[in-house]
């Protein structure tokens, strides 16, 4: 039962429900990048998104990665497990590209031999900036130890994500995972898997599928979307 | 014997010798600040710089740590051992500043449980970013063994001129180190260590006695530098 509103971000809306400790989710068709300041209503991205990551989050409960999500309720809406969220992005790269191709000063498409982990501070009136770990842990964003379970999960989950969309001819460029604390004070992996928080690029023709189609005006992300749903059998 | 002008930076003009592996340093008399934006001309600031950082490598040298520092020529220049300037700056923070706190959202002075040593990119156009390892790994900039060699040293430094200021009534907030390697692959602290790349308070009052009196407009820039040089005795 949907009761009221819990908070509202910028992808999705947050109810409570009458279980104390479940979550009602409804995505939003809005599109935001550059924290906030490129906006748009895409109609059907609501679906698009709750349908990939609904997917993707089961994938990985079969996998074994402890996951918030409890079901799929409708095409935009699914229920979850309350967390307290880690304020931190946890970011998984396989190649060069986005902010860290600029900040390093690189062109984008170079692999890493190892996958990097990076931290964000999960915080909009500070940009969400890169932070090492000894900043989180001064930030009691997380303990050191809970930073290295975060990023120990991160990479596990990116090689069963990694080898997933590999196999659907699709490579995993990076993406941002959100982690939160459960009642029982148990850390799972939180908030969505979707083309809003992976770049996702086709192994053929190097074709963007994801966010980066509206960052960058690439054409219509309704479409891109629609391929990885598609391709992923969702 | 001072030969060509090998380069020009900011704060020095580094010249050649008769000696394959000794440069000449000058010191200038600019005062630059935000990556170059603010620039000043502050006639003494050469002199006051030559000076605190002879002296600070000398002592440095008496603890144990080797570094580029051969001799003072006269009161604005020095002799150094040439090295090849490994593209990162070894910062040091005791306590919130500058832009860690603007970065994380925190107010100045807030003390570390343990010192922090961060890595920036050595790269002007890149506004020398703030990476972690893994990108310094991937830049070349060191490998994995130099970076917990560069930390330890850095951490160790800290140390010694913690005490050492300390002794002299100034808390040593934060600084900047950079690391070279020699002809014959060792690594050593090169550059200078001066108001320009330290955070200076006074323990007292809590007067700012570094490039902070330049950047923020807090006073007279040589005034300052001069009670460095003074209290430490130089
Ligand atoms: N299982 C959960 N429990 C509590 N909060 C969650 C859960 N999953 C995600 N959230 C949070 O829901 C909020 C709304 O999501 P979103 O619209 O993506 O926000 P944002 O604007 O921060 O990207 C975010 O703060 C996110 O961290
Ligand atoms: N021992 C050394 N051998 C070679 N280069 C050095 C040595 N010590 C410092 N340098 C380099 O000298 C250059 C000039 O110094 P500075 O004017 O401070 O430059 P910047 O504008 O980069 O701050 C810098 O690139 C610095 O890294
Ligand atoms: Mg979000
Ligand atoms: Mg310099």
């Amino acid at each position: 039962m949907k009761q009221e509103l819990l908070y509202e971000g910028k992808a999705k809306r947050i109810y409570k429900t009458d279980q104390e400790n479940v979550l009602w989710v409804a995505y939003k068709d809005s599109a935001t990048a550059f924290n906030g300041q490129k906006k748009a209503e895409i109609v059907g991205k609501a679906q698009l998104n709750n349908k990939i990551s609904s997917f993707l989050f089961s994938m990985l409960h079969k996998k074994g990665v402890e996951t918030h999500f409890i079901q799929s309720l409708s095409d935009s809406e699914q229920l979850v497990k309350k967390v307290d969220i880690i304020p931190l992005e946890v970011v998984v790269r396989n190649m060069t590209a986005g902010s860290l191709a600029k900040r390093i000063g690189v062109k984008e498409g170079i692999p890493f031999s190892n996958p990097i982990v990076e931290l964000y501070y999960k915080n909009d009136d500070l940009g969400d900036p890169l932070i090492i770990d000894e900043h989180a842990i001064f930030l009691e964003a997380a303990t050191a130890d809970e930073i290295q379970f975060l990023k120990e999960q991160a990479l596990s989950i990116n090689e069963v994500l990694k080898q997933f969309f590999k196999d659907k001819g699709i490579q995993l460029v990076d993406f941002k995972l959100e982690f939160g604390k459960t009642a029982s004070g148990d850390i799972i992996l939180a908030d969505e898997i979707s083309p809003d928080t992976c770049r996702f690029w086709d192994i053929e023709t190097n074709e963007k599928l994801d966010k980066d189609v509206f960052r960058r005006d690439l054409g219509t992300l309704t479409e891109a979307y629609e391929k990885i749903l598609e391709r992923i059998g969702g």
